[in-house]
């Protein structure tokens, strides 16, 4: 089989289909979000048992245990997945939006109109619900989609797709709205790729190995959902109880996600008192404490901190720390080491907050509330299809208006330019 | 001179800048606006001395007429440079803007916040005046640049930097808000694609081969200004008078630009009436007319078109032509041929109006106007760094607010997720 022409006839067939949707009437798109939901529901054992398939394989490979949840359904993950397509139909249409409309001294009405991306591609790694929230979402903003998941999932992926699709033809949508990429070779990757004017926009999902790969490689443009270095900085200001219970869920209510705090700076005026009894509580949770000389001084136990522990998401029961002796130091130390996702000040003080709001450069810069906000449906987007934490077309939660463009219309009346 | 630490310490200088600049206040920017204005006519021997060495050289090897008139300076063109910077200064800040603002169910006030992008690079050909225009709109918009013009312009670019980094130092902007590569060797552009970290988007402006090179061979992220095959479509309920100003004016106006027109479709019911009237007119003004088989029946001296003639940005006095069927095989036709900048219709009927507009898929999509309009100044954005044909981040004419993207503001009175 020739890989290269396999994926390109996907790509030309979605390219017709995000033709069609680009127009598509919002009650024919809800409606085929509503029968794709009934579908998973009808087709239960069915995905069930070909995610078995994909279960056994995996564990006679002795692939670990994390890995195994993220691929595993059961009822209430395929009730999960039906209920999110329903959600994704009540959403606000994005598409036809007119963001704005002004008249130019010429008499030319110019407005600014929402419209779909086109054609995106999503490549992702394990979980099999990623292939029916990817595929609602980019629907219902009118936009063909194709997908190209693990190789450790396919035979779940390849039977969600089999009864989403039938649901879609089903309701009147193109047969390319949603295409599957289902050879699970390396290289239809690097055929997606290089297929500009074909593909639209790649948003790759996974690990960082995966995304640097995409983003160093593709000639097709890429929004990168990248990894999150977030720093909590307790100013001198700072209500001591705020910020333990902010540092607390930042840190462990779900330490192995993107928003999830990683590193943590204190005032020096305030370390004293703070960091002993904080320290303290994060050690009774396991937490492993990786301090500068001031920390380590301050607190026992403190594993001392490199360099490299600053720049790391560790994504686990770690958090470096560090004692600042201002607002500037904390703010350049973020500068210095952070990827930009999500940032947080702890403050009382009015100053201080708007500075750091003004100052520190991030998808999400937070006063006096957690890092793990960011995401869609915190935000108030209904899903999402990712975190970006690149600044071009789309920054911080990915929800529907993320995956459109604009295109200007104009009404004129004969108007030439002079 | 190891070009590589070259170009990445200038960058360095450059992020170092736009940490300053994306909080600077207005006031101070504008006033480096005015300084690098004021600058300009006061240096004007200096520019035009060192401009003549560009010309010179230029003449020496051959160069031809239109190269040499677009790398020329003139008195009148400083003084154009010098009035757009005063422009500019005049303009609305898009920093600091809330584009909207919201409350969650968690009582967490949430702001979309324009902010600068950071690094911007921008990689052009012979004219010296894009190096005093993208810096002027690079430094309003609260970005650092890079600018990396052509080797036929060295001495001209070399000596308008010098003018203009002066009058930004001396009005307390930091030094790396415009960086400027002085080698011409190509290995330096190579180095500004791979940036990433440093540079945040890459604007090559130029020609075809330039700007492909960029896209395919960069990792940072590129802003495409492409090539524009424009069609204007006549309709059955076209105004032939309208059909006939319009046509000439995006035909003629001025024809090496992207948003002149290369094509016209005309209705079957309309065409025997409308194009040798019309084709008469245009051979008088020295257009070559390509056309499809009932063009050459209807109007005589038609050269027969072939199929890439279709597909071709001429940038020249030719048009290729062809007889539809109806408006959906106009849309189809501009669907398979387009490169989707500026399309537009000649129409009285309202619904083929509202329907060309709703799935013609371009930047900028007309009824009865000249594709010519597609255009920063035009559009009222007050200037523009180039058209961008690509979907991501911007799309057509990006003014202030496309050299901006946002982050989210949130303010937080302790809260946590649950």
């Amino acid at each position: 089989m020739d890989i290269k022409n396999y994926v390109t006839e996907k790509a030309k067939n979605s390219k017709l289909a995000a033709k069609k949707l680009s127009y598509m009437d919002t009650n024919t798109k809800n409606k085929a979000l509503l029968e794709m939901s009934k579908a998973l529901l009808e087709n239960k054992d069915y995905i069930l048992s070909q995610n078995k398939i994909d279960i056994e394989a995996a564990e006679k490979i002795g692939t670990s245990k994390a890995l195994i949840d993220r691929l595993t359904l059961d009822d209430k993950r395929i009730n999960n997945m039906a209920e999110a397509l329903i959600k994704t139909a009540s959403l606000q249409d994005p598409i036809g939006e007119i963001i704005k409309m002004w008249k130019t001294p010429d008499e030319l009405q110019i407005g600014q109109m929402r419209v779909p991306l086109g054609v995106i591609g999503i490549i992702y790694e394990a979980r099999p619900n990623v292939t029916v929230d990817a595929a609602a979402l980019c629907i219902k903003s009118g936009n063909a989609v194709i997908l190209r998941g693990g190789k450790e999932a396919i035979n779940s992926n390849t039977a969600i797709i089999r009864v989403i699709r039938e649901a879609v033809i089903k309701s009147g949508l193109p047969s390319g709205s949603i295409e599957f990429i289902d050879i699970t070779d390396r290289e239809t990757v690097n055929v997606m790729m290089k297929l500009n004017g074909l593909i639209d926009v790649l948003i790759p999902r996974g690990g960082a190995g995966l995304i640097k790969s995409v983003v160093e490689n593709s000639t097709v443009p890429v929004i990168e959902t990248g990894t999150g270095n977030c720093h909590v900085y307790v100013d001198k200001y700072a209500d001591f109880e705020k910020a333990e219970n902010i540092i607390i869920n930042a840190k462990l209510q779900r330490p192995a996600v993107c928003n999830a705090m990683e590193s943590l700076l204190v005032h020096k005026d305030v370390a004293d008192e703070f960091l002993p009894r904080l320290c303290k509580k994060l050690k009774d949770l396991n937490v492993e404490i990786r301090g500068c000389s001031v920390t380590q001084r301050i607190v026992s136990d403190v594993v001392p901190a490199v360099d490299e522990d600053y720049a790391k998401e560790f994504l686990d029961l770690i958090l470096s720390v560090k004692v600042v002796g201002s607002l500037d130091e904390a703010i350049d130390h973020i500068f210095k080491y952070s990827t930009n996702h999500s940032e947080a000040i702890i403050t009382e003080n009015y100053t201080n907050a708007q500075r750091f709001l003004k100052e520190v450069d991030a998808a999400a810069v937070y006063v006096n509330a957690s890092t793990r906000f960011t995401d869609g449906e915190q935000f108030g987007f209904g899903g999402e299809i990712g975190i970006s934490t690149q600044k071009l077309h789309a920054r911080g939660p990915m929800g529907l208006n993320q995956l459109t463009t604009t295109k200007y219309i104009i009404y004129g009346d004969g108007q030439v330019r002079k």
